[in-house]
């Protein structure tokens, strides 16, 4: 893992919905802009499945600009002139906080025996780090995709700890077919004979298989229209600069396989494996109803915050019904909520790419 | 490969798209029904990737019943008490039919030195069946998915030789989604050691690397809804028969999981990996507009055949919109064309199971 720049362990054990604790947990995380002398300003942004910490930064190893600097800076819908913006990397992941990467007792990679953890679990480590900082109440909680989700348990489990909800291109349970294409992935990550239960630290990684895994979720996360307009049935142009044509082979002849491939090596130069395991099986297992007697509304009962939620047109992997499902719970909570459908036409991704009717929802719902 | 029940070495070689021929060919086919003496009675029916020759009879490896016996057969929507149904496994294929596990000349199977094939090139080796057979002239040819495709090519490269065309939940061209789709599961088969370049048939086969493309490809097979209705978040019940539980681990808890895990084992035992490599090859190869100077109508401009096009409102992986523009072209070649979108909640697999409507529009269409 490359040294974080910020490193918090967490001074007491962190308890897991699986039943175990997590001792001496680290957060990595990542602040930008001032906080107020009353601590008023702090926003906390949540990270996707494959973020990180690195929000509105360079990323430390692909050296790629932060994964939302178009949202998040001086002068940007989450203002950093105006706001402390505060964005830890999530139990289980690689950036830096604990995870399976992270050594055990003896030194060795934790592995396979890293617990099982869920997006409840996730959050209680931001809240822990929140804790540790001072900050009592948050001006707004934000989050896409899966950091959507956390915004949404932050709000449900820990009532009164943010003002603002912001989810965009979310949902509060994970659907057969989300479980799914997550099962594929694992399954493509356990088939690589490089995974070896776990235990590759030492040797290869089980790129191959990971790369597998983040093709099959890629295509889940652009809209089909997306794609043929990006990439149609076009094909690759050949190394020496001439037009493509088909190979009768099974090189990478038309341009949306050369992309796809790309994709998937590219992942597995800054993400781990197990990692990969363990974030897909919490987002498998997040149901907020579920965690609340089954039933969506009661979740927020005591939520006490506003709530703005975000869905795109184009997004098949969390579709506006998941949304809709849940304004009509934040609704029969009596909770403040807003809601709106961005027409974008990039699937899923659509929630960091260039979409300006998100920017002015952002902004104009943080204040 | 399980003996066939009949099987035609071809006279003459087999031209193929990619520039070269095979020769001595076999085709593996069944039939039902008797072939009228003016031999006016003959239907093709043509499988989809993972299909084979027996339509309406057990198959000999899984010892399952054919894979469309509720429309095929006796009194069925195609009544083998009226028709001669004939229906070959293509090339590429693994039942019979000449395809990479086929012995080379040194007796040693050809694997990846099978040449690449294209839709047409399978419909070729059906024409060459058909020609053996005396059969000039179809009473129709009827297809679902990639079997559409080839009922399709068949009307735009060989007019005259069907009275009828149905095609059923299928796509006149395989869309950047479609190829993405298969480059997953292409590249899970090649990332599985087991498949070794292709030469695995001595050795373990990459059973792996072909249950991780199943999956994916299945998730693409079924509708939202539908994964929803029959799986939903249900938990699989305990091996001591008590209700699932999270385990908090990685063993399959949800049914849909277990479900999908299912589905690639239990393909891996009847179908060869590289045989699916060569057939989602040429389903991403096939675009009939570009065989026909890049306009679809100009394909069926002699086809002089009645066209049936069916899609479903459910199917996502050749949607309705497909069908349409499909049949747009149609109507630019003066084609007779009906077109129906059926309402069934199954997505693409509709086409195989229970949708009454989808019976009376076959039954109708067949005379």
């Amino acid at each position: 893992m490359p040294a974080a720049h910020n490193l918090l362990t967490l001074p007491d054990p962190l308890p897991l919905d699986g039943g175990g604790v997590l001792e001496r947990a680290e957060i990595a995380f990542e602040t930008y802009g001032e906080l107020a002398p009353d601590k008023s300003n702090a926003i906390l942004i949540c990270h996707a499945l494959t973020g990180d910490q690195y929000v509105a930064g360079a990323h430390p190893v692909t050296g790629k600009p932060g994964w939302w600097e178009r949202m998040v800076g001086p002068g940007k819908p989450v203002d950093t002139d105006r706001f402390h913006v505060i964005c830890p990397n999530v139990i289980g992941s690689c950036m830096g906080s604990t995870g399976p990467a992270s050594p055990g007792p003896n030194g060795a990679p934790l592995a396979m025996r890293f617990p099982v953890i869920t997006i409840r679990d996730m959050v209680r480590g931001a809240i822990a780090l929140l804790d540790a900082l001072g900050i009592e109440q948050l001006h707004g909680v934000v989050g896409g995709s899966m950091g959507g989700m956390q915004a949404l348990s932050l709000a449900a489990n820990w009532p009164g700890r943010a003002a603002r909800v912001l989810a965009i291109a979310t949902t509060a349970r994970h659907s057969a077919q989300n479980i799914a294409f997550h099962e594929v992935g694992r399954q493509a990550i356990m088939a690589d004979p490089g995974w070896n239960g776990g235990e590759y630290y030492a040797g290869a990684a089980p790129a191959a298989g990971l790369a597998v895994a983040r093709m099959a979720a890629h295509i889940t996360y652009l809209s089909e229209d997306g794609l043929t307009e990006k990439f149609g049935r076009n094909l690759q142009a050949k190394a020496d600069g001439t037009a493509g044509a088909k190979s009768f082979g099974f090189d990478a002849d038309f341009q949306v396989e050369s992309y796809l491939r790309h994709q998937g090596s590219g992942f597995t130069k800054r993400f781990d494996a197990n990692s990969y395991l363990y974030i897909t099986r919490a987002m498998d297992y997040f149901d907020l109803a579920e965690e609340h007697g089954g039933l969506l509304a009661e979740a927020f009962a005591g939520a006490g915050a506003r709530f703005c939620v975000v869905s795109f047109d184009s997004d098949w992997l969390y579709p506006t019904a998941e949304s809709r499902h849940l304004v009509h719970a934040l609704n029969a909570a009596g909770a403040p909520v807003s809601f709106v459908e961005l027409s974008a036409p990039h699937g899923h991704d659509s929630f960091l790419l260039e979409v300006p009717a998100l920017d002015r929802v952002v902004a104009g719902f943080l204040g």
